[in-house]
């Protein structure tokens, strides 16, 4: 998922309070010192490339609007649809047009409130107490959570640019771990920005395969590419759950997005997904399956990648002008972020207090390790400045550096 | 909640896998007999009284419109607020007007996405597994699988007319018994009506605080009342959770809840929550809190519940004079619901067969035990047919007993 609960928490001040709860199950991620700094990258004098938010500005209002009216529109013999209850797996349209792009029946799909809310379901469903999960480090901190959550013991394998090592994964398994799901976000990856590569994925299939492992697929990205087209893993494995979002293509305030998976999987997380809220708003659904449908998706998405990518080179080229042999950082074919590595050994943690003190943001590699620990690495957003916000980003980083 | 799973299933069929699956935390509620019967319901030769949905065709389509259009208007340096990411306890305004209805502050306030999630947040924060939640049996069903999915151990107390037998609670925990939870719904319960009386209300506060229990009040119905006022558990014990909802006073579609509690409990059920779902959709936020502040609420209320009581008593009248003394069933001051009792020892499983072949729904009482068994109750809605119907449905069940 882009979202991550860092960002989100960004932007999120409110009147939250920090203080320790009762709860046994909550998240343990994120060192506090880092937290607070990300406080202040709502300022309006800082550039921020930490968020996870996509640009919803991007979004042609009329369009959006259309979508609503047509929501509101929409009756049947329970008064107006969009504000009555619905079912639990989601609204027959919407079910019906992601079965179809998924190349799977209508009952084979759950929509939940976000992608988010199908991972913490997938993980009480898949996970008992212990079970272990195997991730790539850096993580998706959404992922991380819910885990965590279902206490699950997570484990981390490294990754690069060709995304999760899976030989890693293999020696874990030779040296007798069973895990319970491997979960991977094989395009796009959040924070790296990684695409698993032909011969990772088939790996993985085989690896998952052979010790009856549940793979998670987080392919929240995965329309947001301008790369050549990958091989999804969902339908070539025994036990692959695809997750998807209309976060990153729409509209993340929504709370709209989807799994499937084996029929006993897509039947445990619809059992628990009524206890969780009932359903997903249906104003929501039908919002999204209005503006999948309208015709005007491909104009959007194609507007939506050529801008992205524009950003990306941008932000990309203006990095290695000014920090030069400081860094390494590739352009990614996808997403919405840039991972840039220190080849000067450069704390993070540290750099972000120097880069807010300039009037820039990022989060550090620490936010997405498993134990907080400090890393040379960093998240790059590209996604919701313009080009020379972004130059004038870079410029302030390489002051702070 | 006024919204339950039975009926919430009865709106809501669709491809939906029935399949036992991989769930170690499912629901294990309503046995499949009755739940195939009201898959019937919803033909249009039925008249049902089987829903738990509120008659949202009372809301006036313009001020939804309105309230909508005010909700895509709202912009921040994020582009249009109610397509963005929000914060994980809910946006400031809505939070600002709850904590000021509910007399505590903003940061006391978490918006969940429906009270179910509320429920199913608190079940997960506030029982380990084996943990003892006390309820009052019939019980609405909502409650009893989040507290199921928490592994929790389900205890139910008996109730009558004037709410949960707190005196059954009190020797339970004479006997040692020692509830991590009090569930409670102490205004119009779901499904028998009932209200707690101001008597049993202080002695369910002295219990709880007496053992430490935390009591959940949900106030789902607490607004569609026409009764005399109620004095809500909240505020007044050591460790009270009040659950609301904007499902049953304006639209169940949108998915709002909210909670709030002691300090702790709202900590721990504000960092689920960003692992459950981030946060509860921000349009449908926005759109509660327009309606909510806009100056028809105490209009719109005033003919709620108007309507409302206009129904019951139609529909009990009815009752009344065609089954006589086969039956006892009470006016309620308040919900969308009114609980039958046969006196002639009917089993309302048997009798649900009968209605929908006469062509009338009802809830047999069996869907709101703990386990299952029959009994010679029933739960009848009022709240969505015209009187006229109701009378109707009276006269088709007068002919199916």
């Amino acid at each position: 998922m882009g979202h991550d609960l860092l960002d989100h928490h960004v932007t999120g001040r409110g009147p939250a309070r920090r203080s320790p709860g009762a709860a046994r199950a909550a998240d343990r991620v994120g060192s506090s010192r880092i937290r607070e700094l990300l406080d202040l990258v709502d300022r309006p004098d800082v550039r921020s490339l930490a968020g996870g938010l996509p640009d919803v500005s991007l979004l042609d209002p009329d369009r959006v609007h259309a979508a609503f009216e047509a929501a509101l529109a929409a009756t049947g013999p329970l008064g107006p649809t969009a504000l009555q209850y619905g079912p639990t797996a989601g609204i027959a349209p919407l079910r019906e047009h992601l079965a179809g792009e998924l190349g799977v029946g209508p009952a084979d799909v759950v929509v939940t409130t976000g992608s988010q809310q199908a991972l913490d379901l997938l993980a009480r469903s898949l996970c008992a107490p212990g079970d272990v999960v195997v991730l790539e480090e850096p993580a998706y901190l959404g992922a991380v959570q819910a885990f965590r959550s279902a206490d699950a013991w997570l484990l981390g394998v490294p990754g690069d640019d060709r995304g999760m090592d899976v030989d890693a994964l293999a020696s874990l398994i030779d040296d007798g771990v069973r895990p319970a799901v491997v979960y991977v976000v094989a395009d796009h990856h959040n924070p790296t920005g990684s695409v698993l590569s032909p011969g990772r994925r088939a790996r993985l299939l085989e690896l998952a395969d052979r010790v009856g492992a549940v793979v998670v697929e987080d392919a929240a990205y995965r329309d947001v590419h301008w790369g050549p087209p990958t091989r999804a893993l969902h339908g070539r494995g025994a036990r692959v759950v695809h997750v998807g979002s209309s976060s990153k293509v729409l509209a993340p305030g929504l709370r709209v997005g989807w799994m499937t998976g084996p029929e006993d999987v897509v039947a445990a997380v619809a059992r628990l997904k009524q206890s969780a809220d009932l359903h997903t708003p249906t104003a929501n659904q039908l919002v999204v399956a209005h503006l999948l449908t309208d015709g005007h998706q491909p104009a959007h998405l194609e507007r939506l990648r050529r801008t992205s990518r524009e950003r990306s080179i941008a932000l990309a080229t203006a990095l290695r002008e000014r920090l030069g042999d400081r860094v390494t950082v590739d352009v990614p074919d996808g997403g919405m972020f840039l991972w840039l590595r220190a080849r000067d050994g450069t704390d993070t943690d540290e750099l972000l207090a120097r880069a807010l003190a300039h009037g820039v943001a990022l989060v550090p590699g620490s936010a997405f390790t498993l134990d907080g620990r400090p890393t040379t690495n960093a998240r790059l957003s590209f996604a919701t400045l313009a080009p020379e916000l972004l130059v004038d980003a870079a410029d302030r980083l390489d002051r702070a550096w």
